[in-house]
């Protein structure tokens, strides 16, 4: 299982609210590709989100999102963490 | 206090040790600017790297990197978070 970050570019303008309903159409699939999405981050001004992922593949992880109705601009592996 | 998530674009084939070392200077002197780096991730191979934290402003987050002497490529204040 590996680390991932996403960034989505376009959810300008979106409220707390938004963002959880979102998340939560991930929650709901992300099993059936082995994926877990631990947290996520909105700025909303600008639409720009980050999501920090545990999956089997980049494409796993993208395709959660594809499904869910909101894909994702960019993925990263991120095998280093440092706290 | 506000959060962020900064992006690094030029740390590239890094290794965990120089990422452990970079994020030590960090949190040496990040209190002088009442800042907090809680995780950070980094892909070695285009060494992209993402960092979290809470502080005053997006000014102080960047003022901590460009001390440090990696300064950060673009830092998006995060209010909403979900997991």
């Amino acid at each position: 299982m590996a680390r991932f970050m996403d960034v989505h570019s376009g959810m300008v303008g979106a409220t707390e609210k938004d963002f959880r309903m979102a998340h939560e159409k991930d929650t709901a699939i992300e099993a059936d590709e082995g994926v877990h999405f631990e947290r996520s981050w909105l700025y909303p001004q600008t639409g720009k989100a980050f999501c920090l992922s545990t999956g089997p593949s980049k494409e796993a992880v993208l395709r959660v999102h594809e499904r869910a109705g909101h894909p994702a601009a960019e993925v990263y592996e991120v095998p280093v963490e440092v706290s």
